[in-house]
């Protein structure tokens, strides 16, 4: 195959995150959000808010990194953030599921894209805190637009949100503390209970 | 209203293009690809295939225009590549919703995404023509995965997509060139006739 070809099998494999479907609700449709959707969402968040960020960041690495962090999980599937019986053996499933998808690609460019994807999900650097911090911001905004349905669905409270996120502060405090705000308010007209 | 107020308000808005539906189909499902996942898909190949761009781009600025492209149709709609009758007015349609929507933004950060939309529409850039090589490529490859069913549909054939879509060549010719063996192929499987 010539490197054209390998890139338009990865291109072609990575279509398949249009079909990994996360809790989140569209705040208008209703229906459940898409990985691919709540990818590009992500990367207009980040587009938006980098001036938010603790420390200075450069964009396009946070947007490669948002691009490809769900890439995995047309393999290993979306792991809810509350479900901790599913978090049993995520790791190991998206190392392998990061072997074979990336691994479609040319040899220097899998080392390249594997390497990034590995950064987002050590959260060390300020790109990847970055990155992180609007990744565990999004899902609370959605929440909070679709009335806290499957919040209360899964039987989340205020406290497990906060306790979950809050390393979003790392990346982004005051944001962070922009989506505390909300989830205040969120509280008071009863989408969540605080504890 | 703060800044982190009207950020976080133009992002809600912007979450209605997972609503705007397009013609190509995704392979998988089969369902319509909407923009939200599109922007995302088109961000995932300027990554993958940036090294094919004619001149060097620069990427953060080329995946910046690809995530906000669309934006305006959630006002005014995807138009058709090949409804010649929908594109009366498009401009002025496209125009009037970014108004709205860029205008939801704080002041210098709606004149900076406006601009960088302008320059994605105008083509002009090496990073926009990169960009639009993108958009017009992967609904190609959209509609050979699924079998060429929205090209019968319409009545496209071979010479009109390579009307369409030739100033791709513009921004990456050797993508360019590789389309159009998969087009000569997807002919001779009778996917989509030659005129």
């Amino acid at each position: 195959m010539t490197r054209i070809q390998q890139q338009y099998a990865f291109l072609t494999e990575c279509l398949k995150l249009s079909e990994i479907f996360r809790q989140a609700l569209l705040p208008n449709s209703r229906r459940r959000e898409n990985d691919a959707e709540h990818s590009w969402h992500l990367c207009l968040m980040a587009i938006t808010l980098a001036e938010h960020s603790n420390q200075p960041i450069d964009l396009a690495r946070v947007l490669k990194m948002l691009v490809i962090h769900d890439i995995v999980e047309i393999d290993a599937g979306d792991t809810y953030a509350y479900d901790t019986a599913r978090m049993v053996g995520q790791y190991e499933r998206e190392q392998k599921a990061a072997d074979r998808i990336f691994g479609l690609l040319p040899a220097e460019q899998r080392t390249e894209l594997r390497a990034c994807w590995e950064e987002f999900e050590a959260k060390q650097t300020p790109e990847a805190k970055f990155a992180a911090a609007v990744d565990r911001l999004q899902p609370i905004l959605l929440n909070i637009l679709s009335g806290g349905e499957k919040w209360r669905e899964h039987g989340v409270t205020r406290k497990m949100v906060v306790a979950r996120n809050q390393h979003a502060r790392e990346g982004a405090a005051e944001v962070w503390a922009y989506a505390q705000s909300l989830l205040d308010d969120a509280v008071a007209r009863g989408l969540l209970p605080a504890e």
